[in-house]
């Protein structure tokens, strides 16, 4: 049984064909309608996530399953004392498949442990998210055509989004990249993914303070949000913040085919102006990670692709 | 693409079409019961309501759809800083049609201009609550069998009661209403109603304190809570408080096929011992309120009806 | 119509006709799958209850119908003032069935009084929890193969439990049983119980301090967990608690063919290495609670059993 708790769960090629697959789902959704019927999927979510709970469970109506589960701790007496593992073991008794956000970084590992059925991280803390990170990998690839041979620029809070760390270290497996890193200071990318990640693996990579200038350049902006809380003082927080805000006029230094994307979500560190230009790609993103998630459903189910290529073509 | 957010922004021939398709519902529930396989409504509560998100949700899976959302703020993140625009597009991206309730009046307008799947209002602030009153109307066209030539009693908190004034509006387009206004000084009907709706399109209305004298004469009787927080000194409320309280000595009073209607909650302001009087619609109401919704959603989404009536006939 | 309010309201006859085909669902759950397609279970739980909630929720989807409701009071407006009665005949125009937790005993007899769709008693208080009861019943039944002759030890809280008290009342119902008793002296049994349902019908059973002493004769043992805040002093507590755990070493002392139970969340009352002993049941009995609550609303909603034995065989 394969469950989904870290993004580098799985290989490179077992990325390829959970993006193949979900592409094919994409051009033709009405073959899958079905795929899943009789299935129950259990969104166990300890601390509330609205946009990813609705994502899984829009996936799993649309494989033509069922969901069941708890939007929050608040309105859930699972936690009241009881272990992660008995937890798990109960919910087995319910459902098929789970997808678990939990506010401990961990829980889902632990969970899996002890489950009898696949767990998929929902986010953990500050940790892992990796049903974001195949969508942000889809969004590319759907824009890009190719995950290797591309500058791709890290834009705002670097060193607390977990979102961008598992873009980088997932990325990182890809060939020919280039990472232009853009935040302030306060807010770089940890040492230990300079060093454990892109160093150990000769990736080229850029820090800088400007997004402005690095805007043409860039194959990919993938925009985070600045919070203030993460400041030492108001001013520092002030003085920069509008660095970091995507505009027009600075999408008008970019290549003509540059994707920004964005995990959403979004406050103001994207201008509304921004969203009518065609390489916005964050909504496209958000529908791109129900098909991922349709995907990834099929997969630790193991449910036939209706689709499926045949072998030999 | 229709949006529903105000009751006015159907026609009469509109609603017309709407209560007729609820009425062939009502009457064979079982011919719709795969109307809308594989279509999924959201339903995004900013506000509980259980009553109004159970309708929407039992109309929705009666006609073989699926469901998903939030039932509060309080276990969603939806509202963390994000704009109902970028809400509703991403919601959008999980749902093929959209049910808010939001405490804020103009929310789901606003939804509604951002949005790629027709939006419902259900319910807004102070503000409107449509799917209440097609229910309403369903209801009084359903014991009267006409919406027209009659003498509706409005009784109860006239002043902040939304279903009340949404309810003037729409039965205004009718034809020889005559409106009896029974309500506490405090909770008169705001004049803007009075001017601006009955006055300006000469419709016959008669304000009264008394709920007892106006029974003999009313075809309708649309009861309303009065809460006692309206009222500026307790003296006032406990001195007035009997008066709009329906019981089975005032029922007396009435027609023998008036109908007492009420959106509920109800809490003393209809004595329990009406409940088995045969003009007592309020529950009937409910039940009607499901097949409203379920009209409006097969509308909405342009699906089929299998009952249609032939043309020619 | 027939609600589920109390253990008692099924007849021995009836409980055995309903595990009879609990037992046929479990053993070709796929038979089943479509038994309540196009019906509605709404869960109303005024307290939140996961594990339970869950479990109908999961048993009606079992069936192939569908599920809404409300997983906690504060989701809910339903009780905004609205009573129980009131609040139930609103529901019965949006489901077929209802399962309705409630802090406050006696609320879902009361709900089944006004209710036009069968009412189950998903836990009211400190009083009953029938479901939990049929749950353990089926387990014992499929573990020893018989209701009768048997010696059942129940362990822990005796006093405020309440799922010991209607298993001690259902099983007094059955042939040859005999109780073992053991909590300490501050939760013992309630003297209603010892003189009402087991010396009123002449039924063996034993009081004792010692979980050690007992294990060799038992061939039931139900836990139950020793709260802290139960005791008048802490002294008393901290003596006590480790003799009411179950351990390796104590489950070395019981028959082979003993079988744990445990209507969970367990805290530390059982030790995590009894979990992989053969006659540790209580996850067992999780899935059991699935089949049992299916078994349930086939019951209730009057739906055919597919696989039903043949007359005359």
């Amino acid at each position: 049984m394969r469950h989904l708790i870290d993004p580098l769960d799985f290989s490179q090629e077992e990325i390829t064909s959970l993006l193949d697959l979900a592409d094919r789902i994409r051009s033709d959704p009405a073959a899958y309608q079905d795929v899943a019927a009789h299935k129950k999927l259990a969104t166990l979510f300890y601390e509330p996530s609205t946009r990813t709970r609705l994502s899984f469970e829009a996936a799993m109506l649309n494989l033509g399953g069922h969901v069941l589960g708890f939007p929050s701790e608040t309105v859930s007496s699972a936690s009241k004392g009881e272990s992660v593992a008995d937890t798990i073991r109960v919910v087995s008794c319910y459902a098929d498949i789970v997808a678990m956000r939990h506010p401990k970084e961990g829980a889902p590992f632990r969970a899996s442990r002890y489950s009898r059925i696949p767990v998929i991280n929902a986010g953990d803390g500050g940790h892992q998210h990796p049903t974001q990170t195949m969508t942000d990998l889809m969004t590319i690839r759907t824009r890009m055509g190719r995950l290797d041979n591309l500058t791709i620029g890290l834009c705002g809070d670097l060193k607390f989004g977990r979102t961008v760390h598992s873009l980088i270290k997932t990325m990182a497996r890809c060939k020919n990249i280039r990472f232009v890193l853009i935040s302030p200071e306060e807010l770089r990318v940890p040492d230990y993914i300079i060093k454990d990640v892109l160093e150990a693996n000769g990736i080229e990579y850029r820090e800088t303070r400007s997004l402005e200038e690095s805007m043409p350049e860039l194959d990919i902006l993938y925009m985070t949000r600045v919070q203030k809380e993460r400041f030492f003082n108001e001013e520092d927080y002030i003085r920069l913040k509008n660095s970091y805000i995507l505009t027009s006029e600075k999408m008008a230094l970019a290549k003509p085919e540059m994707a920004v994307l964005h995990p959403l979500p979004r406050v103001n560190e994207i201008a509304l102006d921004v969203d009518n230009d065609p390489r916005a790609a964050y909504f496209e993103q958000v529908q791109n990670g129900v098909y991922i998630r349709m995907a990834l459903i099929m997969t630790l189910l193991g449910l036939a692709d209706p689709k499926a290529p045949k072998e030999g073509n």
